[in-house]
């Protein structure tokens, strides 16, 4: 890998580390838990607890880009709940009620990079925590990415991305830095796409 | 595949379908959410929430069973959030607080089938929902499995189990039968230990 996408993983994973967790019980909630009885074929009734976000199953897209140049976006974000407390991903977040998973996936690539592209490959759909949610994440390859704009993220995100080749992707995600479920499923399935 | 493999599987999707969700608000939560501000290093305080399930984070230990006789072992249970309102998985379980992965890896696969084993590969680590949650999960490969005793569940589980033939899993997979984060991450990071 080369150092200067270390040093600069290395300095957002350092400048986005929170300091301090208070646990507050004042805002509103963004996720919400809703308990269901629910009866099986065979007569019996068992209780089951549902993780709803936003008012949304919490469904997701997320997008392996690669650019003209061969080289693939990462995004750096604050993941305060995670030992580092910071992420390293791929694009993703979440589908809008309604939209199309391909939509939402270019839509999040453009907000968090300023890049697109119409050339996508749908790689997977999966239900991201089946136990005790309905959201049913898909993951996208898009090739030939063109940066079109700028970053453009709400108020409440704060996202650095940064180019980096796709061995150093791979070796990001065996290092552990990359260490999300989303992130590693979408780079297994677009392994058979990507020339070595 | 063989019919025989589709078959129970279907007749298992089949008796567990969810007939009815009633929404109910009588029963302690298993799943809260815990609210934090939360300080970054620059000074910005973002409000981030947490699930938690059972004063635990979630972390799931997730086990890719081979037998003795080369084949897998899939469990099929109620999952009533999703499309289908069934899973078919491969073995897995929350890890208890204190508890080795491991362990906790080796423990749900004898109580979801009464195999066990002591020839067993850790694949992978990652967290499953980063920005809300702690959990991380841990996904192992056992092989030469044997049956050592009966399937044991708590009374509120219901879970089916089968042997299958590894390229049937791979079928499973591709098909959308198997279609959950943890069991297609496992899958995917088998691969490289399990013979054609």
């Amino acid at each position: 890998m080369r150092k200067i996408v270390k040093e600069e993983i290395d300095y957002y994973i350092n400048e986005f580390k929170c300091l301090r967790k208070e646990l507050v019980e004042s805002y509103k909630n963004f996720i919400n838990i809703e308990k269901y009885n629910c009866e099986l074929k065979g007569g019996i009734v068992i209780p089951r607890e549902k993780i709803v976000k936003g008012r949304r199953d919490g469904s997701a897209a997320i997008i392996l880009p690669v650019t003209e140049d061969d080289e693939t976006l990462l995004v750096v974000q604050p993941r305060v709940f995670t030992r580092s407390g910071v992420g390293v991903e791929l694009p993703a977040g979440y589908i809008e009620n309604g939209e199309d998973a391909k939509v939402a996936a270019l839509r999040e690539l453009q907000e968090e990079t300023g890049f697109l592209t119409d050339d996508i490959i749908h790689l997977a759909a999966y239900y991201q925590d089946q136990g005790c949610s309905a959201a049913f994440n898909h993951a996208f390859l898009a090739r030939n990415c063109k940066r079109v704009g700028e970053q453009n993220l709400d108020k409440d995100e704060f996202i650095k991305f940064l180019p980096v080749r796709v061995d150093e992707m791979y070796e990001l995600a065996d290092l552990g830095y990359i260490n999300d479920a989303n992130s590693i499923i979408t780079i297994e399935k677009a392994k058979q796409y990507i020339k070595k």
